[in-house]
């Protein structure tokens, strides 16, 4: 800051940024209608809602941006440990209602806004989803930064910031087709470009061996490099000024670059190719699974790990002269195997750039990481060919290779010569096509390894990573990763969150979920089970004015509603459900009219995306609406059974967290992993989840 | 807007909005800061100079948007005629300091920064170039633009938002490399994006008749649709609250894209084609000359043409039923060949969707339209070949050959049978390639058609369009372009500034140039002649300095400077000047000491850019750079002859600004086309141009 030397100028300075912004009406209207004229820059004689909803969002965001201040600078003078979240998806979907609850001061804004003839609600219904993300693993990753937030972590997530989300589901004559989703277009009020966090990302090239004060050394010379740069995203803690970062890297046209090495004598082709190597962060893949070997997506992996290791080791160096401390300041939480180059990265940068040796190195990288796996089988494991590795990542290859040796070394003293589990549990996988097992590599350096529920952890132990499991149990954990309540009751279901309030006599369950165990006491009392009722019941209310909205078919509020939502997936079993709803429809067919009569009414709701590429699945969605053709216009069976298929919001394909809405049933985890369950009779069968 | 039937709740709205923005000291504080920690989002106690420029900048752009909605709605009232100016480039330039004198606000600034101990030209300092054009014609455009907000026009400027402005040139081992330059890496504080001002551009497909009422109708079935999204940049004049907009477009995803239409399974691939189409806009061709039969040039032109054209058409029916006021209400200019078609778009427009006839519709084209002329020679007329014209933009070639056709029956009843004469006025061009003459079409089509100068006008009717002329004598015009008194005097050579206010004593004359010519009393004033040379010496010194910085070279203040910062082209004859340099520099080493002593000294200065593929002007660079080695190192000569190649900033490219600002000289054009120059014995051989 180019204060000069006078310290009263200095002052001045200070005493006009002191204070905080006020949450009164006519504070929070005047900077509304300031935002509305000046930062969405409309007259002010002619906004729309959409406009309305952008000022108030940048109100709102002018809030966060305090908290978050004062929290990055007290964090930076305690200087605690840091847990950094790596994940590769944030399902953030909107923000605005989500932030005001959390601050405390949707009321506030309510109030404000009517004054002036606006809606809160309306409002915040223009607000679109950032679908960072496909599905549970995604919209996991947003509540796991809400409830970081509210429990004071001093924490910070790392993703990408994709340029189009998951592409939008359109169903056309009963076939799905997809439309990118370019979530960007209207803007982000949320987040700030930190024009000046850049760093550069290196890929292909070579690995040459220099000498170093007659120490040999590993140098690797790029051949492409590429911009990250930082766009933060403030996520404010409930109950609490604790305001965390989430950090998304976008790949950014480099100032250096000198267009000559292209050739030019085609300038404009040349920035056109350098464009799209800019671009690398734009698309989310839009599966979990199928999209191993693809050479942008590894580019995406390491962009993002490489920019945030970068980040991480900077704001350590601030701190620190040497790394002794590393391990007492930073933890790096991999979420799934994503993430996991960052072990070989680490690696690199402690080996080669920081010249601490291997040894050392290792022990630095083992203290540091921990794992969540989020696969359940075999086929759902990561793996990199060693060819494409080789190729982007030189020096990351030979790591790993360098990891793995020690580890088989070690191994065979631990189990002897038993070649088939040394094979099996080998970072290494030989075969047609040799690759890394990337959850192999992330077990073996991380100093925990979790499920994510209780069955899928005993389902790692006793089957995926049994071999693993015998060599360190004690690494592996269970943490119960599930859906924070601010989101999923009290935004999403005021009813029930009302109702939950009430009879706790308390609203601090809403930070402290575990205290929602206190309703036990009340489960057989009538009051209770009949406002419980009611609220689903309204709720069943809004979902069947949806229904009919959406495509026309009345149902009935007292069938039972059965809802399957979730990524389209053989191993989903979506047509296992649709097989067995013929079977449902074949039965009522032939019924008599008098068994009818016995027959629970039942409302079938099945909505989820297939992958663009995943033809069996984009089959299954064909039929189920040429099932729903055909039951829901079929007078004779009537209310006994309605088939809708839902084109669902992208956070509704989380988790399935619209049948949670609905259902008003709770799954929730803790941060400590205890889990509170209160299931209910009707619809407890879709509780059976994959995880 | 949402208002609800409270009209109180309209009223309290209103009131919160009414009133301006304060200029005093306090309030300017206020207004920074408060964009230092919310805008630009950096904590109070850590922000550095161009995070001080960026909240700088945004309370400017909060005062320029003021003013823009209050211009707009008043005009919106008035509906006057309004004067469209299609460009193809512009060379902005900064606009802090340009922005904060003619809102009159730039010492209340300075002074508020001052308080806080920031330094106003430190902070102008840190900002970037826009640089969104060539050279002449584009810095020409923005002075345009700035004069046309001077004169209270109700006017509009529309042009195209590169991404990637002119690249900037390095030097290494005296030859030039490029860098691409995305200039928008840190942000645009003075662009508001208008989310919902996007208009669909279609391009390719097929023509097809259709029958509407019994009439045959022309049916443009697009191949491929790209979106068009408005960015408003406020362009103030000075001494006025008029403050018109330069609406700058870009290619935007479009969100109703169906990616099934590529047969997805590779959906990635896709969607990064997909990019590549909306990519049009993102690339400034880096040659004002040589683009010519390019695709993606003429995809931007028609990309460019077609959302201003829809914008204006738009802008008339809100406040008109039908045609008939069109031509009282809107006047296109066309700066040069480049938004050509928009003749052929105007009357697709009007022919095809709003079927006013063809006769109709060729009437309000020829009334709407004026055509500047910027070429020299034969060469630097731009055609497009019928194949590329007809591929892309299909009914477009059919309209042009219409027009065509119908124009040379006209002029076979007025010149009779001249068939070389007939095919040389042709608006199609016979040959191995046959092309779109775009300069015959602007010709036929406009009302009005000059040339940039007395002496390019002259040339224009003796040689270029001869025949033209002798057809139509009250078409030509002469309107000199030049560079505005506000930028070029006001903002860049402040000590001259005051001089010419001082003995005008007024400063009338920053609005209106003629007053200039008021200094002609004072022209044989020894005091006047005294300062002048003063002024003179002092830009003299800092130039002196910038050299020593750059160069590392000494130069002296005694000598002449003889200076010629332009494209480097063959035509702009470069070459012929270093060869001059070199052949100075052999006499001198050939001439006794006696003789030297009479020689004045002289420092050379030739800066520039060469187009990427031009190789005969990359070579003249590296020419230069290898006879200033020699010159510059050579202490026999010492400061007899020094020679400095600049790499000049971007606006020091445009019109040969740079040896204006140096040597004081003024020629300044007003808007009415006549002309004061002031010129100097010193420099006055530079001031031959190419127009």
């Amino acid at each position: 800051m180019s204060l000069g030397s006078d310290s009263a100028k200095a002052e001045r300075m200070f005493r006009l940024m002191d204070g905080f912004l006020k949450n009164d009406s006519i504070s929070l209207q005047q900077d509304i209608l300031r935002h509305v004229e000046y930062t969405v820059a409309r007259s002010r004689f002619n906004f729309d809602d959409f406009e309305a909803y952008q000022a108030l969002a940048h109100s709102v965001r002018d809030r966060l941006i305090e908290r978050s201040h004062d929290t990055q600078l007290y964090f930076k003078r305690k200087d605690p440990k840091r847990v950094y979240f790596l994940s590769f998806e944030y399902l953030m979907g909107r923000s605005l209602s989500n932030s005001v609850i959390n601050l405390g001061i949707r009321d506030q804004y309510a109030d404000a806004l009517s004054q002036l003839g606006f809606e809160f609600e309306v409002l915040a219904e223009q607000e679109g989803d950032a679908a960072l993300g496909n599905g549970g693993l995604a919209r996991l990753s947003a509540c796991q930064m809400d409830s970081m937030a509210t429990l004071d972590y001093p924490a910070w997530g790392y993703g990408l910031r994709y340029e189009y989300g998951l592409f939008r589901q359109v169903i056309l004559d009963g076939f799905q087709h997809e439309q990118p989703d370019f979530w960007l277009n209207f803007g982000n009020p949320w987040e700030t470009e930190r024009v000046h966090v850049t760093y550069p990302v290196k890929f292909y090239g070579v690995v040459e061996e220099e000498n170093l004060n007659g120490e040999k050394c590993n140098v690797w010379i790029p051949g492409e490099v590429v911009e990250a740069v930082a766009y933060d995203n403030p996520i404010p803690g409930y109950g609490t000024r604790n305001t965390i970062t989430l950090r998304l890297w976008a790949g950014k046209p480099s100032d250096q670059h000198d267009m000559e090495a292209y050739n030019t004598g085609d300038y404009i082709n040349a920035v056109v190719c350098r464009q799209k190597a800019e671009n690398i962060s734009s698309v989310l893949y839009p599966d979990d699974r199928s999209f191993q070997g693809k050479e942008l997506r590894l580019k995406q992996q390491y962009f993002f790990v490489s920019a945030s290791i970068q980040d991480i080791i900077r704001r350590f160096k601030e701190a620190h002269s040497n790394f002794d401390e590393f391990p007492e300041k930073v933890a790096l939480q991999l979420n799934d195997t994503h993430p996991s180059l960052a072990i070989a990265e680490v690696m690199r940068v402690l080996v080669d750039k920081e010249h601490l040796g291997w040894n050392k190195a290792w022990d630095i990288a083992c203290k540091i990481f921990s794992f969540t796996i989020h696969a359940v089988i075999a086929e759902g494991l990561e793996k990199i060919p060693v060819d494409l590795l080789g190729s982007l990542l030189p020096r990351h290859l030979q790591i790993i290779y360098e990891i793995n040796f020690k580890f088989v070394e070690e191994l065979k003293k631990r189990i002897g010569l038993d070649y088939n589990r040394l094979s099996r549990m080998s970072i290494i996988e030989e075969g047609a096509v040799k690759s890394i097992r990337m959850a192999n590599l992330a077990i073996v350096c991380s100093h925990t390894v979790n499920g994510v529920s209780k069955v899928h952890s005993e389902l790692l132990k006793a089957k995926l990573f049994k071999d693993f499991y015998e060599l360190w149990p004690q690494k592996f954990q269970c943490k119960t990763n599930g859906v924070t309540q601010r989101r999923w009751i009290v935004v999403s279901n005021p009813s029930l969150c009302a109702l939950i309030s009430k009879w706790l006599g308390t609203e601090a369950w809403i930070r402290d979920v575990d205290l929602l165990t206190g309703l036990r006491a009340y489960a057989a009392d009538p009051d209770l089970q009949q406002e419980w009722m009611m609220v689903k019941k309204v709720n069943k209310m809004r979902l069947a004015e949806y229904i009919e909205a959406m495509s026309g078919v009345k149902v009935s509020l007292d069938a039972m509603f059965d809802v399957q939502t979730k990524r389209i997936h053989e191993y989903k079993r979506q047509l296992l459900n649709i097989l067995g709803i013929i079977h449902r429809y074949d039965c009522i067919k032939n019924m008599e009219k008098s068994q009818r009569s016995k027959v629970v009414p039942r409302v079938c709701i099945i909505g989820g995306k297939a992958a663009p590429g995943y033809e069996i699945a984009k089959k299954i969605i064909k039929l189920c609406h040429a099932v729903a053709e055909k039951i829901n216009n079929d007078t004779d069976v009537g209310d006994l059974l309605k088939l809708h298929i839902s084109t669902a919001g992208h956070e509704a394909s989380g988790t399935g967290s619209m049948k949670f809405l609905m259902n008003g049933c709770l799954l929730l985890a803790t941060e400590d992993g205890s889990t509170v369950e209160i299931v209910e009779e009707i619809g407890a069968d879709n509780l059976i989840d994959d995880v």
